[in-house]
């Protein structure tokens, strides 16, 4: 691969994006689309090499996944639908060409997956580590969008998915284990997320769900954000947060904590919400009750009905 | 100042930022805006620590009014109207608690001078450099905004204000030349701009604009853009560049090519646009002829009607 330059990478990202009919996308001073119905959703996170992303540990294509996953799933924890991304990207000399080439296509199998638009961004230099911005517009019918302090005292707890795989994939990265089919799979999981764009959307649309998040630092510390935008205490049932398979035989295997896991490991990327009890019973989508919202202001966390001695509390950035 | 952790400095950022009647801020996955009439405009940024600025020459108030200033550029450009930015911000250790809490002051300065609320964005940490990212959503009425493809041939090209102070300052400040009035002046320029909402607002309620941008990194490159899009050829008419007494003086004193600065320097963030000659007669607002655009695809500079045998091509990031 050569370098292009600025103008190059950017006619590279501009033939993998085509414009939409009646939007304008990369070339102009700012991308124009039309207003459309109901409510705007936005969103946007920053990815710094050596903090979120190890260079010899990352493929690109990951990285550009991941970068373009993290931001449609704060979309999809509204319940809305993304309309388009917008990529900035600071590279330093040694991470032109193949590096950033690479990372355009991960980018771009996502957008495709889920059929969102790059419209726009900034290609900038970087003295020494990459750093990735990412930002998503989305849409949602007026007043449908689910927030974090909706939730109502009696409401059960809800997940879309199984938690901790991605933290158990961390956890094998940085440790070296062997990488058996299960301890790949868990890699796979912490390093391709998949946004539960589908999954938001019929909880939006179902009326049913009170507040709805994403679990991005783990229930333990996502959980608190709910309780304190809505003003409610809540109690998780260990035993019944959905574990994988291949979790469970790996931690098994090396000895690992599940709970600390599956309550206080990251990026797991899929939906906590609280809705009316039964509501597993009443979708097409897989959701599995954890616990309930009580009165007060306290987290608490039981095994089989038994109160447990111990807090969970989540990944801190700084 | 103490280090107050990530929630501590979004709590900051907030009290700075009440969220305006009928949208949601920081706090929640996503913002939550009206869709409202006409078209969406966006426009991103990525600054980086060490290439875009140096945490020893800029103050942090400086990098955040730039930081916000360069975008809301880039919604002048179009014609439009801010109406909020996003703020992604990585910070290495020693960055946290004051120049943190510093860069924000600037920041919400500028964003209350033009009444741009702050509805979202990113706190994360970083190994080295401070990177800053900043989105911008702005509106137009529909079919209203001013792209570069919109220059046609006989146009005069203008622009709304002096050209190279900015680049002035930043040479002042790189050469460690004595601070007189005039060079610092051209470093509150370079330090400072001002996004020219109103005057690119009037231009496209004016009807009479072809092509419009900002001038970000000098007319040499930027115009090119223009050409490019809209298929054109141009000629600048050097003598006609508008340049402030200040700049005049301090590149006597100090011996450097004014016209270099004036065509190459970036940063200005003044607009350069398009439309029939005359129009400096119609409008409320100083805008200033440099040259025409005719056919073909080349771009030549000319002083007192006399073709020059040189270039200028501004500003390249990589």
């Amino acid at each position: 691969m050569s370098r292009r330059g600025e103008f190059g990478f950017i006619d590279f990202i501009r033939s993998n994006f085509p414009d939409p009919e009646g939007t304008t996308g990369i070339g102009d001073d700012c991308a124009v689309m039309p207003s459309g119905e109901g409510e705007l959703l936005f969103s946007t996170d920053l990815l710094m090499e050596g903090v979120h992303f190890l260079r010899n540990e990352s493929s690109p294509e990951d990285v550009g996944w991941k970068a373009a996953a993290v931001n449609l799933s704060d979309i999809a924890a509204m319940g809305g639908t993304p309309v388009a991304t917008f990529l900035s990207i600071a590279l330093p000399k040694d991470a032109l060409g193949e590096w950033a080439d690479r990372f355009i296509e991960g980018y771009t199998e996502i957008s495709r997956q889920f059929d969102v638009p790059l419209l726009g961004g900034d290609t900038t230099s970087s003295l020494r580590d990459i750093a990735v911005n990412v930002g998503v517009l989305g849409r949602c019918p007026s007043g449908g969008r689910l927030m974090r302090n909706g939730a109502k005292v009696g409401e059960t707890i809800y997940v879309t998915g199984p938690l901790g795989d991605s933290a158990g994939g961390l956890k094998a990265i940085l440790m070296g284990i062997e990488r058996t089919d299960d301890v790949t799979r868990l890699i796979c999981r912490h390093k391709r997320p998949i946004p539960r764009i589908e999954a938001g959307r019929i909880l939006m649309e179902s009326g049913k769900a009170g507040a709805m998040m994403d679990i991005s630092d783990g229930i333990g510390s996502d959980l608190r954000h709910i309780m304190k935008a809505s003003g409610v205490g809540a109690v998780i049932d260990l035993e019944r947060l959905p574990l994988s398979p291949e979790l469970v035989s790996v931690c098994k295997e090396q000895g690992w904590d599940i709970y600390e896991m599956a309550t206080s490991g990251g990026e797991d990327f899929e939906l906590m919400f609280t809705a009316p009890a039964g509501l597993e019973n009443e979708l097409d989508i897989a959701v599995y009750p954890i616990g309930k919202i009580v009165p007060g202001n306290e987290l608490s966390w039981r095994f089989s009905n038994e109160p447990m001695d111990r807090d969970f509390d989540g990944y801190k950035h700084f």
